[in-house]
């Protein structure tokens, strides 16, 4: 059996949850190398993925480890340049979302896939290969609603993580709720309507922690979006999910309507009580996502040894990224974007 | 306009339900007398149903009343010679449910409705006009589920009224809780089996009130039927539901399932919050089946003045009692208890 | 026991509803007169209602029958007319929804209603007399879900009745689809979030039935509001619901949510076969709000007899009818809509 | 970090998802030896599970083979015999349900366990390991239901694969629809009672295919336990489950009910269409429980590599089989029959 051999850039949380899957949940690949700038990164790189050979230094990484690819799971401002790095050392790239912060960064990364159509570039839109998501595809391509033509996103981080969420406003560089919480939306859009946006409206608001305005950013953000075949799209995001962390999506079509996780349910179970029938709910994306992210790793591996492309493109990244950054326009002005 | 006059026998809890669906609700009813044995019984007839010829004697009201018909919501013991006296005296009858306490009455009751095949007899199984049983037996009918071949019944009182059972049983006379509580589902199971049971089994449990087994009873009763077609019916009754009135009913097919409030919900609201996501439920078989007893009566009324039979008939009455009997049997002795 | 005497004016379809309710299910009501244009609402009157004082001269009812009040349900064009002419005229009155067709003549709908402070005057937002609304409403007053600052509404006419609204569209006068089938979700808004709207932006999209559009009119619309209180709104609204007829409200708090009827089930009965497991929906408002028409009558009559005002105002007309002509100047601009 | 070797016993359908999650997906355990009669299994053991040391002799394996561990997925028949013989040899053992065909050879079983304390033998009852199943007991251990005393289980395989059951039953040695489909459900019954059966009653029916009766078995079966302390179970087995796969348990405690997939949903979405709203349902045990059979065999592999038994043990599966007989011996005699 051919196996890809991989190294993952940066071991923080969601870096681990993608090294670990490369380590020891997908048959074809291997994980042989790390790059992480911290000392329980290298200590968490040897003892538990038993990964001996760690870096510091990414370029080092990609001249001197025996990989046939990259993950970067870094810093979201250092993602494209790294993209490109690792395209020009002749490394197949899988990048988590979002791919930049700016559309310049956006625009360079792009080239370098252009430069590389051999290699594969995968960018972690994990969504898309959740069970869930691809069946709805599935059943959409097969026409089972006709012509989508609206949908509907909610997507709620849970109130108990509230405090992270603010320090995390504080910190900057998230880019804001629109394109830290917004971005699987906005793509899922483009997605299961099979068109580009081409205006934004916004609004926001902040009723219970008042940090998040004090960071320049908001609790709640409400987004419409028209699409340049007349569809429409409206996006409820949000960072104090009373239940859990509730992530709901709508595709409303011709012909019927497909609606994934109106209860963001834990398990199978419902507890008959004082309370009536209650379903307790996830409580984060990673525990809601798992499998995607493992599926969306197989994926790539897949692809990556096959010499294919995955169904999220460079494009995916530029073009969800627009869509954020018009609805952070719109929601500081008050005013209706332009997109593209 | 043609009216039927209707005079009520009983006004306890139920028997006012009645009275004030017939004296308000159905368009071609009148309530024009009512029996009562007690002086709030009286008040309630004048002041809150405007009726002024009251009775405290049920054969002086047959005899005196301008009625066309009797409604006899009465104690069960009395049940079986009230519908006699009526139907001998010309009157058509709606009898709440259980019919009789004993066999000897129902055989009596089924003597006096054959002596007066012109005149409506009808047995309050109101379950069978409740809209999502109404819309199962439709359904079936139609061949959704193809030939049903099992029945599993649930049905709990809530355990907020368990001190009101505990009385209930105490006083003796209720026939305990297999004929008390499970005669619906017992009605219901022949109903969309289109057989008769020939074997019961049962058993029961008392896990947190010690009363129910002092009073003679039992909190929980568990009983599995067969039926003459080689059908089957499950049946699970108990004293001490946590979340509410819960009353569940499946119907297995060979092509096809159909369930019927697996959440007994109290509304269309869903209260997502740190409980997880809730859905309160009904807290009693008037709140669950207030839609139900207007459309019995409804059909009785319609059945009496265009001279027709109701769907459920007075055969009904005697072998959902059968079933009752047997199941007590099959609880009190431990064996399995042949039927018919 | 005191009964209202009321005469209805309209006999269409909700007409009925309405004088049906006024003539068999409420106690302490009595239809004693209607006024209706068509041959077919003099027999309907006549033999279906058993009322006798029929007209077809509005003016002459007010004038001539027998009666404390009046439940208006013509066209929405004489509405505020008719309003005026029975408040003058010393008649308690009822007005379907919605109120007029114009702010100036809610205005004048306003200032009869302010000539006459003795009068009970009553507008027909039913959906605040539909038990899970007025369930939501009570949890929200009693804090559940803590401050609720965002309200998502969707309402769906069914496709089978597409070809009506087509009809109803090309006929004109009925405001267009903002207006028509949004003005509830305007007024819950408004109700649940308890703040004014200040701003709107709407879009329309036609993807089945171009004769929407060709008719000045479109197939679905998406509306945002902003409120004075910093709260925010969502609205999707549409004539071709694939599964019936769909209204589903979600409030949006601090510390909870409250949704309503996101399977607008037709009943409890849910059908397990090879489609999996399905919940049959229902196909019209009359059927969905059955019980709110009749409850919303009932607090009229009670309102009436008893000197009491409703929940609903004059005034949640005119605000409610603002908010549905600030999202048509939005859809028909394509921008951002001042309110008030 | 120290790995367990393993070496599987068995490389049918079940043998293969056991032998791919030994493989691929725990990180502490290495398959590293394969026992198949087959030509395909041994093909598949090299080509796909990459498993160079393959054995056609049970014997053989365990004493040449560089294992820790065996994992026995062979037939039923065969299960006992080689439990006690990997233990002697100084194996741990993992052994699937059910653990044997009659009770003589589940006494040998525990024997043989008993034998030898210091290595690790489980048994496959992979629900308790099944995250709703899990989660449902550790909120019953912290109080959340009461004390239960009613446990209610549903397994239904699904009806597009009757042919497969009719073929199998025809064959023999499933130990027939009691034994076969109803074991989990026994052992779940115990596990959430913490009692054992003392009593069984069953029935069964054959409504759609007479093969299942002409080949001794029945299509659909029905069970009622007493336990030991009062408590009662009741069983729904088939094989005809028109919707899917069909596994549903719910445990009634005295302060609330746990309820398991009351919808045995395929993933999270839900198609709104002219059918109302339905969701999907998974196809087979394999689809519904693949996380359980890889948590169970996470959960061997680090009780073998810590030195621990884990929470099912030998005990379980004799007391399992114990209730299935019991069964059996209802089911044919059509009496009431005690256990132990």
């Amino acid at each position: 059996m051919k196996k890809l051999r991989v190294g993952v850039a940066g071991l923080g949380r969601l870096g681990r949850v993608h090294a670990a899957n490369l380590a020891f949940r997908i048959p074809n690949a291997e994980l042989t190398a790390a790059c992480t700038v911290t000392g329980t990164g290298v200590d968490y790189a040897k003892d538990e993925l038993g990964v001996q050979d760690v870096y510091t230094d990414y370029r080092r990484m990609l001249a001197e480890a025996d990989i046939d690819a990259v993950a970067i799971v870094t810093a979201s401002a250092d993602h494209c340049e790294q993209i490109g790095l690792a395209l020009d050392a002749g490394k197949h790239v899988f990048c988590e979302k979002p791919m930049g912060v700016d559309l310049a960064q956006c625009k360079r990364a792009e080239a370098a896939v252009e430069r590389h159509p051999g290699q594969t570039f995968m960018l972690g839109f994990m969504r898309r290969y959740d069970k869930s998501y691809a069946y709805a595809k599935q059943k959409i391509d097969a026409g089972a609603i006709g012509v989508p033509y609206l949908v509907k996103c909610t997507a709620m981080d849970p109130a108990s993580a509230a405090a992270d969420f603010i320090r995390y406003a504080k910190a900057g560089g998230s880019g804001g709720i629109f394109l830290d919480l917004g971005i699987h939306d906005m793509d899922l859009m483009r997605w299961y309507l099979g068109s580009e946006a081409t205006e934004a409206h916004a609004m926001g608001a902040t009723f219970r922690h008042p940090e998040f305005r004090q960071a320049g950013d908001d609790e709640t953000g409400v987004v419409t979006y028209r699409f340049a075949n007349g569809a429409m799209g409206m996006m409820h995001i949000g960072r104090i999910g009373p239940h859990g962390y509730h992530v709901e999506t709508e595709i409303v079509g011709t012909e019927g309507i497909i609606r994934i996780s109106a209860v963001p349910e834990k398990n199978l179970a419902q507890l008959y009580n004082t309370n009536g029938v209650c379903t307790e709910c996830v409580q984060s994306f990673q525990e809601r996502f798992a499998d995607a992210y493992l599926a969306e790793m197989e994926e790539f591996v897949s692809c990556a040894l096959g010499g294919r492309q995955p169904g999220v493109s460079v494009y995916d990244g530029t073009r969800s990224t627009q869509m954020g950054f018009a609805a952070v326009e719109s929601w500081r002005t008050g005013g209706i974007v332009k997109i593209g």
